[in-house]
């Protein structure tokens, strides 16, 4: 393959513009942005993408989930794409970077090509793929989970919202429902850019990191049964306080993630108290831990260890405990050429880079299981997203975006 | 003073009986009652009682904050009345036994006393206070905490229930706002049957709660800082997991408590956790300390050690905390003559009985601020109260009521 020379760069002050234009459609209320899947302002962020993309001379293909595939041909016909992409869709109070960076830095690739005249022998699909937050439909990552063959099409299109919409009704409401069928397309590779959605690049000061693996993740749902009794009149001896349950397998958690250091996590983010009463002990609490690692063995293990610990725990204080896994993915190895074309490519380009575990799920993970997959993540503000305030830098985002360029590039194949 | 003779025991079946045909009206779904403060029921309620105690000779005064006071006369026509009585209003889903024993154990003992022919030097007066539970219009114990001083009349009349609808307007609509002003009258003595509501007695096998105290209570809301942050992407040794804060504190507060045995108590009731999601580490936990003793050094002890302890034990986790008392009061200590009469009683009935701590608030804890005042405890199945399943034995009431009676019938004074 022919990588490019390690003097050509994106603009970015383009890049850069683009994403800010883009924030201005379902604008938040605080600086970020409110365009949440399959909505008016979805559709409207879908119609100036796809302007751009055109004004670039890209092609559109749309399928039948609503995923936007924008091809700027290749010289070889025969030749598979490479694809690069990630989402427009925000969160309700969403950044102006989580997802829309990677999208318009794959339309940049284009551009910058456009401008230096390289052709590629294999084309180039800029990807929006539909619904990767999940906040109206869920779950997260849908369109990229039918694309991989983990979710059911049929079964998505009844997902409905808080107001018993059908995601499939909104979907061609807004006029964005394809023809395509959903994961026909073969690739030869997909490239994702992301903000990292966590603290480690701004604290390690390194411009990109090179992700090696995604997260493997358990969510576990536990029910803790104690006794419902008044707080003045029940002695201590007495009480079986569901409560102080929660207190010990929140720091049986907290103790089973850092046995597994460095990489391995753990927390209880979701708690319903029952009665939830001032005066009354509480009889029952409902939470889901959260577990991940992107080591399979070892994240089953945390969970076999959970299950083995928290009941003995409860028993000790007169309360029992109950789980049941309601949430899986087993982690993504991503693929070991297409991770070495974006480090090799941060190392020509002289950005400092540190290979890089990504803790959160993208669609990149699910693309993962059907075609080689890779990820760029450059830095944010204190690690701050799904927050209006999330914010990045612009020569994070074009260093990003470099880095992505020349992975893409090189995987497209310069034609000299 | 006269006591009866061991002999003399009020009618239990007819006791029984009365406090069933009470249950009938606002009869709740599930075999108990419902028949809150102020509600149509309530004033249904209200005459029943009015009608029985007329019955029993008795006449009637109402004051401004709808607390009936049904007066059997003594024989001496200047000689301070002796006071007994408790609640009929329940919880929405409340016993058939909770205030409502007490006041018609009250309505046995004129009752009794008529079946005898005993006449009184001072008058007996059964009172029905007003909205004990609290659970309509905040807060608990309202009638006879204005009667107490505690509480301001006109304050409380302006106090909302869920529909907006205002005390005092309730009270009038249902014709139960009467012209005396409140606390205006002078006791001898007031004396509250009551059950349980805790599990004590039941569990050693008493009989009779010679209740000597009341607990004294802090209610301290806490809030715990931390930084709302991604489960996946927040390396473990980078979170401040305010979850983790109230995990410390729950068990702080449970050793507090354990270390101020056998009286003093300590739970976390309430807790509201932000945002409470199952893949963002909590921000921000809200909670509400319940500490209660009888000894008020010791109360106040334990506060001054939470606030000392805990802003530590979250600062090592990277968390703040904050407190302040959100509700409080000092613990009564009932008067040693009237808790004698009760004990002697009790002692010359033949009836087992201890000394008890009230763990509950109760009407009897204002108005002994202003009277010597006395509190009567039988036992209730496993402890259970405020829910429609709460149970006692008919031979529990008799014996409670029997107690009752005796006490109150020594220091009304038998005319020989």
């Amino acid at each position: 393959m022919a990588a490019p020379g390690e003097n050509l760069k994106i603009n970015g002050d383009r890049l850069w513009d683009s994403i800010h234009e883009m924030a201005e459609i379902g604008p938040g209320i605080a600086g970020g942005s409110n365009r949440q899947t399959v909505t008016d302002e979805d559709g409207e962020g879908r119609r100036l993408f796809q302007k751009w993309c055109e004004e670039a001379g890209c092609s559109m293909g749309v399928d039948q989930m609503g995923t936007m595939f924008m091809t700027r041909p290749g010289t070889d016909p025969d030749a598979l794409p490479v694809y690069v992409g990630s989402h427009l869709d925000t969160q309700p109070t969403g950044g102006r970077y989580d997802g829309v960076l990677g999208v318009l830095a794959g339309l940049e690739v284009v551009r910058t090509l456009n401008d230096l005249n390289i052709k590629t022998k294999h084309p180039i699909v800029v990807t929006n793929w539909t619904n990767e937050e999940g906040t109206r439909f869920a779950p997260a990552m849908m369109a990229s989970g039918v694309f991989a063959g983990v979710l059911e099409q049929d079964d998505v299109y009844r997902h409905t919202d808080a107001q018993g919409k059908k995601f499939g009704d909104e979907l061609e409401r807004i006029g964005w429902k394809g023809d395509e069928e959903v994961g026909a397309r073969r690739m030869k590779a997909f490239f994702e850019l992301h903000i990292e959605q966590g603290p480690i690049l701004e604290a390690e000061g390194k411009d990109i990191g090179v992700v090696t693996h995604g997260q493997g993740l358990r969510w576990i749902q536990c029910t803790i049964t104690g006794k419902e009794s008044h707080t003045g009149s029940t002695p201590m001896p007495m009480r079986r306080n569901a409560g102080r349950g929660l207190a010990l397998v929140t720091e049986l958690v907290h103790k089973i993630a850092m046995d597994n250091a460095p990489n391995a996590v753990g927390a209880i983010g979701h708690i319903d108290v029952y009665p939830n009463s001032r005066n009354i002990i509480p009889g029952k609490v409902v939470f889901t831990v959260d577990l991940r690692s992107h080591e399979l063995d070892r994240l089953n293990a945390m969970v076999e260890r959970l299950k083995a610990e928290a009941p003995a725990l409860c028993e000790s204080i007169g309360v029992s405990f109950e789980c049941e896994i309601v949430g899986q993915f087993d982690p993504p190895e991503f693929d070991h050429g297409c991770v070495k074309a974006i480090r090799d490519a941060a190392e020509r380009l002289g950005y400092s880079h540190m290979d890089i575990i990504s803790g959160a799920g993208h669609d990149a993970c699910w693309v993962n299981r059907v075609a080689p997959t890779a990820m760029v993540m450059c830095p944010c503000v204190d690690g701050l997203s799904h927050n209006e305030a999330e914010d990045i830098s612009k020569e994070w985002a074009a260093a990003g975006a470099d880095v992505l360029f020349h992975a893409v590039v090189e995987t497209a194949e310069i034609v000299e």
